[in-house]
Order: C-alpha cells, then structure tokens, then sequence
C-alpha cells in the first residue's frame, strides 16, 4: 500500500501540528507515522507525516502544489515522496568492492529500495563485479589531460540517467562544486579515529598510535567538510593483536554498516537535514 | 520552565492527531514534543505531546478532568504529567549495592528526576549506605514467622508514603499479587544469557556453557513474568579469560546502566505501556 | 611469509608452557604469537602457538609427527595448521542469500582467507548469484520421495571436493547424524531473542512480545544443540517503530556480521574447543 | 590464592618464552596466564606471565631481585606485582560527582581491588559525598596567590601517603611537569566528539554540529597529549531528540564505564604500555 510522505521545515509557533493534521485530516488521509521535533536552539520546527494515498481526496499529482501552498502559508520549505517510487541511485567507487558488493547485495535483497542503473568509477576495477549484477559501469578515468572531459562526464553521467542520490561508496576523488551544486544528494562513507589523524596513511598511524576503536562516518557531502550533516556513525573495537591489515578489515565492516544504515534512513525519507545536521525521525 | 506531558492511548482512527493537536492549540498550548504512533497489528493509535504550561489557558488543576473527557470521547486511556513533579520512588533491595548505589549517586547528581524517601530491604546489610545518603531504610526480614507481618509491612509502607514507584534494584524476593494490585509500576532489573538457562547458579552455568555475552533488561513487574513490558536492555561480551566473578562484575555493570537508562526514559515520561509491550518515545 | 599454528589442549600440570615453547626453541623457531590458557575448572590446559616456518629445522611435512609425539607424551590432542593452506568451504544455503553473498563478497575481497569450491542448496533459487561469483552450485532438492538419494549426495559432495568446513548460510534442514560424524567443523548461524522463543515466526512473535533486542549466533554444530560450542553473538537494538520485516532486515544485518566474525576466528585458527565451550585466541 | 604477576618487555628474538617459561618452571612456579605478543612493527616482545606462589621456590622478598637480572639478561624491563597487594590510589576530582561516586561505589562493592586513602579537590564540593565513604578529603585551592602552595601540597601529598596511581575524576586542572614526573602513573578519563572539537563548550558545540555519537576515553597521563597512551575508549549514540543536557548525561555514563573498565585492567595488572601505546592483556 503506497503512502505520502511529507517532510516540512518552518519557524516554529504554535499550532503547527494542529495545521498539518488537520490539513491531511480533513483531506480524508490517515496518518499512520508522525513525528515532530522542535529544535528550540534556532526556533525550527520539524515535521514528518506519513499516510495512505489510498482514500486521500487529492489525487497523487495535486499533492505537490497544495503542500507547497501550505508550505509557504508557514514561510517553510517542504518535501514530498511517495513509498512506490524507488529512487534512481549512482554509486561511485573507486578500486575497493567491499562497500559496493554489500550494497548490491542488499539491493538484490529487497533490503535497500532502490534501483542503481549507473556505477562510475575512476578506474576498470570493478566493472567485472557490477556486471554480474547487470548494472551499467562507466569508468571515467581521472587524469591530468583528460581532467576537463573527465569532469563533464562525471557531471552529465547522473544527470542523463535523471539519478535522485548519489552514494560515494570509496570514490577516492574530491566532487567538483559544478556537481555539488548539481547534486544535492550525496553520501559519503569514511573512517576515523579518535585522536584524529589527518592526512595519508590513516590506517598506520592510528595503529602506532594504538587507538582502540575506530569509527565510520556516513555523512551528506557539501563543499565544506565541517558542516557536512552526518547521518550514521558505527564503531568497531580494536585490540593490541591487531594489525594494520586488521585495522582496515574492521574499518571495511563498519563502513559496510553506516553507509547501508544511512541508506535506509535516506530511502525511508527518515532524514531531515537543517542547519548543518540531520534528524533521523527513525 | 514546567511542561504539560500527554499520553493517551485509543482504537486507530483518521483524525486523531488532529483532534489532539486542535485542542492543544485552541488552548493556546505550544507543543514541544509529538510523538504518534499507529500500532497497526493491533490497530491502537499513542501519542505522547508535550508543551508548555506556560500561557494554557486551562488551569493546572482543571487540565486532567478535561483530558480524561477527551479521552473518553476517543474511548481511550489518558495519563497526564507535570514535568516539575518528582515522582517519590521505593527501592527494594537485597544485599547487593551495585544498583542501590548507582541510582543513589545519579539522584544526588541530577541525572534521574526523582525523588527517594523510602528503601525497603529484607536484611539489614545496606542500611549504612543509605544513611550515608540520607534516605529512610526499612529492613523488613522475611522468615516463615513474621511472613504475613511482613507481607503487610511491605505493602504499607510505599502506601504511607505516597510512593509512585517501587524500583526492585536486585530485591530477590518475589513480590505478592496484592502488593502488585496496589503499585502498577514496579520495575525490575535481571541480567540473563542465551541460550536461557533457568533456576539458580546462573552465572556458573553460562560460564560452564561459554556464552559469549550476557544481558540485562529493565522490565516492569507483572504477575506472569512472560507478560512483563521489557524497558530496556543491556549487553556485554565475555571471553574465556573471563571467569565466574567477571561475569558478575560485568553483569553488574550493564544492570547499572539498564535499571538507570529504563528510569530516565520513565522518569521523562517516555514509556508507554500496551499489551504487553512498550513504545520508547526516545 | 608462513606460520605454523599449534593448538594443544592436555591436562594441566605445571611445565607445559616451558615444554612447548623449549620444543620450539631448540628447533630454532621463532614465536610470534603465544596464548596459553587454563580453564581450572575443568584443569585443562589450552595453548595457540604460532611460529615462522622459514628457519625451522624440522621440515614441514615432518612436524605433525612430533607435534603428535609431544601431543600423546602430555596425554593431549593437537593440531597443526599451516597460514598458506587456504580451506576448502562448502557454504549451505536455501533461499537467503543475505549471507551467501557477504561471505562471497569478502572471500572476492581477500578478507576472508578460505576457497569455496562448491555451494550446495535444497532450492534452486541462488544458482545464478553463485554462478557470477564462479563457483559451482549444487542444487539437492530435498523431498520425501529422493529423501535417501538426497542425503547420500548431500554427504557425498563435500567428501568428494576435499572440503574442510562446510558453513551453514541459512541452511533451513537438520543435518542427520551421518552427516555430524563425517564432517565435524561444521558452522551455523541463527538468530534469536531474549526472552527466548520456541519454534516458528519467531520474528513475528518477538515482535509481538516488544523485545528490545536481537541476537545472531554463530555455533559449531553438534548433535544436540545445547551442546553446541558458542563462536560469536552480535546484537542489534529494536524499537518499537520497527516493524516485522524490519527485525527480519535488522537480524539478518548481524547474521551476516557474526557469521563473518566466527569465520575469521576459525579460519586464524583463532578458535579452540574443548567441553562443548570455545575459547577465542584473538 | 596469591598469584605473582610479571610483566616484561624486551627487544624480540627466538627462545624468550621458552626462557621465560624455563625459568618459573624450574623454580616450580605453575603458570594460570601466560600471554605474549610480539609487536614485529618495532621488534618488541611483550609477556605477561601469572603463577601462584605458593609453592614456589624463591621467597616472595626475593624474586623481584632475580627478575631483574632476567630482564637484564635480556636488555629489557621488568615490573613484579602480587595479587594480594591492593594499589593506594589517590582520586583528584574538581566539582563533579559522577565518577568519584562511582568508583567509592565499586570499591566499596569489591569490583575494584584498591584503596583509597586520599582525595584531592581544588574545591569543597564533594567533600560530604567522600566523608560518607570515610575517605580523607584534602581540599586545595588553586589560586593565583597560593599557587606555589598549593602546587606543592598537591606534589606532597599523595608522596606522603605513598599512593602508587592517581586518578583524574573528571580533575579539571592540568598538573605540573614536577608532578608528572614524580607519579608515574596517572590516569585520566575525557569525552570526545567526531568530528574533533577543541576548546571549550565541548558539548554545545558537538550538539550544534549534529553528532551522533560521544565518546569517553581513559588514558595513562603523559607531558603530551598526543602520546598519551589510550587504555579504553567507550561510546554512546546520539540523537536529535537529545538536548544538551542529554549528551552530558550520557557523556557522564560513559566516563564511569571506560574510568572503570580501565582500571579494572590497570589493577589486574593487564595493561602494558611501550611507545606510546598499550597492550591489554585480557
């Protein structure tokens, strides 16, 4: 059974919730999820609702404008999706499999809802194991002649295959901001450590150092990596027995598990993003 | 600033949350927190709102006669909640500290909003520890002989002192039907493994099996023990270096942290209870 | 670079780490990892060794002998394992592929170090996803009429491609004691709940009952199931959003993450099993 | 039963378990734990060995003697301790109860083998709190004008009651280079966030910023924080219903976790520490 799902944004006052329920009420919709969160620190209001589209009394393609309508009556923005549509995803990778085979898997699995008909990547590595999950596989190498020409096809690519979200699964490159600006919908997966390292060799470092856990961040990517909104966070623990080679198996596991938990919620509409950061109404 | 907490319970229909929202927002409430939750398997809609008392238009004392009439209209179940009210909590122990003193120190500390006038114990053996802390001991012994004293003792004395809930931090007594009568909310705290092993000796019958982790669950109390709403739950991993007293150290730690996690989330008034289950609005 | 990996269990006495790591010593090898254990309660003693071939004076395929030399002098059972021999796994299956494909993607990913000449299943119904990842699949149906034929290939398939472990990846039949006593590393997975649940739709009656949390097991497989030696548990936590399929998408999550886990620790011969328990040398 | 522990750390080369080993065997020690691991990163061989001693041939008031020479022997260090000496362990606190509570709690409930003769605040706030556990309270100043003073009591005083750790509970002044020097070991306990945050207002900042979860780690104090090495780091999840308040009171329930479990490890004498690291042997 399909459902609308909406996701509204405004400055908070008083009756807010009382508008929208009545609005979906009277509209003969019956909600069967609603969350509303007030984030008192910079006066927002957040609000998602979820109801059958079977009986409600607006038919499916007047929705938009009407929410839109009364969006702007609260000076607020909204967004509206419904259950049935899967959205078009484009992975990018670069040479490591382990967070693509594992989304690919929890796609042919029914886990994840959503549909991948494009998978770039900067390198051939991987075309053979995406070809056996019969998805199209660009490989748009990055090179100091081709850069210009790289670069318009890594913009064209998701825009001719109309691509809702596009996930980094280990796309080792930076976006240019031509794509950030054309993409708004884009998740990163990376691991850290606590101290942070910056820099190379990551992995190593943090090994000398001897940390004892390590953390994988899955997060909307903006231009400015400190106010990148994070969605999910999963750590693994790490012992002395542990080698470098140990280190990155464990990292690979959890970045395995942010970035298909981070998808979910994103696939779900369960986050909402304002100010820099997400509530996951989940 | 105090808050107005609702819960209210009724069949699923459309409409409901916006019937309460309205009725919040005719009188002039500002909603902080909404939370609506449509349990379709057994079609019960709950909803927890939360706003300020400040500028109501219904007076404090009046507000709960109109809720149960809302309620009632709805066929439903409504509890209300003043946010600057302390709940007078019993704790019932036996000779283990491990809980007592954790939830002693998190009240001292502020973390849980409650208050404890009353400790009820079987022995005499943590009657200095409460002291230390200010708090009424009670050491009420059960023996064959003074068992129906006993029995009455129990259940009058959280009576004597409007006691809103009885906390069972390890009170390894089982409690009679009448006193579950008298007092609805009763919470427990138990650690177990899997696979389950039942009767005594348990941590050296796990550690026999070599289990690799232990929990614990905060539960309320109900007559039939498979009924019991679980709270919360807490887990830790065992080794083979570990031995039996491990297992009870670390045992007592997640109880620690599962008894004072199931409080804070009905200290804040975000249980709520239905067949047998609980939703965490958390 | 190759180790060479001894684990010894004999009856504890005072000596035995002196005499084992002398025997290595005098025979110029050199220790890299060395994890001794004594379960005093049943006064045995559990030893991992593991040395670098290269310089060790006895040749490669004369130190089993006196592995079992030493072995049968201390009245114990040992057994030597060499880091280059990759096993040969039989991954069982029935119509999940949550695991299959995991472990497949990390077998392609070198994380897991181990060969899977063959994948048998009682359906038909994962054919082509093994067939991408090149490994031959064999389907056995399983029904009243070839119930005999069946378990004759079943046992039959494996002894003839030399497996060393056959891994139940969601395999949905009972193995027959035949089975148990010509294959005896044999690794299953599940998933279960606390309180525990007894037979069919355990989903949906845990979801009923308003668990707060799941389990998945990763046991070696003997003939009675309470006997059967724990390798590794992961846990995740539920809410009362989630609903059915959403405990199904969350157990399968830690299915695939204990499965992998245990794996690991066999396949490093990490694992020691002794008293129907394990202890894990990682 | 006391056991003797030896903790050694010396540059890597064949034979040193087996001379190890040799060496408790022929002075008729049995060993319960023996635990190596060598580092091949900076060639170090680490063993922690564990015998009784009863029956062991050299007097108690002698072996730490004959271990060193062993260590010298073997260009390495060597630290002896026994089971049945419990540590004198200093606790410094500032206006914060949660940890200091926490550890008198577990102490006084036998989860932590040592004692506390003496706590240090630069405030009177808990002074009550440590009275009811009839602990000594000294309370120093830090002032402008007594600085110099109050330097030196807080030097003197854990040197005059012969305190072998000092435990930062949430102590929020940074001791002195004399200090540091004079007390080897000094554990500390803080939170964190990732992204990294420095300065003040952490937890505004992190609740701000929209992370997803806190950490607290438990380290060995060094001059440089950078170096300092890491025994235990726990961690709890984050989300958007949580205000401020929230991340410090969960931030507060991690501190007493990892300030726990590390020294649990630090007493039980599984910590080593080498290059800015440590290995828990446990």
């Amino acid at each position: 059974m399909t459902s609308v799902i909406l996701q509204l944004i405004c400055p908070d006052r008083a009756g807010l919730v009382s508008a929208l329920s009545s609005w979906i009420f009277k509209n003969r919709g019956n909600i069967h999820h609603a969350d509303h969160h007030t984030d008192e620190g910079v006066s927002l209001f957040l609000s998602r609702l979820e109801w059958d589209l079977d009986g409600f009394r607006i038919p499916r393609d007047a929705i938009d404008a009407e929410i839109q309508d009364l969006a702007n009556s609260l000076s607020g923005k909204a967004q509206l999706y419904f259950s049935d549509v899967f959205p078009k995803v484009a992975i990018f990778v670069s040479k490591q499999s382990h967070c693509l085979l594992d989304l690919l898997g929890r796609v042919s699995n029914n886990e994840l809802r959503m549909n991948i008909p494009l998978i770039i990547s900067n390198h051939d590595t991987l075309r053979e194991s995406c070809n056996q999950f019969k998805v199209e596989f660009n490989s748009i190498p990055i090179d100091a002649e081709s850069q210009l020409i790289s670069k318009k096809m890594i913009l064209d690519s998701p825009v001719n295959h109309n691509i809702d979200l596009v996930v980094l699964a280990k796309y080792m490159q930076i976006l240019s901001p031509n794509f950030l600006q054309a993409f708004l919908n884009v998740i990163n997966i990376h691991h850290s450590f606590l101290p942070a390292f910056k820099g190379a060799k990551l992995y190593h470092r943090a090994w000398k150092r001897g940390v004892k856990l390590i953390l994988a961040t899955a997060h909307y990517v903006t231009d400015d990596l400190d106010d990148a909104p994070i969605i999910d966070q999963a750590i693994a623990y790490i012992s002395h027995h542990d080698e470098v080679e140990d280190l990155i198996r464990k990292g690979r596991g959890i970045e395995r598990i942010a970035i298909a938990r981070a998808l979910t919620f994103h696939l779900r509409r369960q986050v909402m993003v304002y100010e820099g950061r997400t509530a996951i109404f989940a």
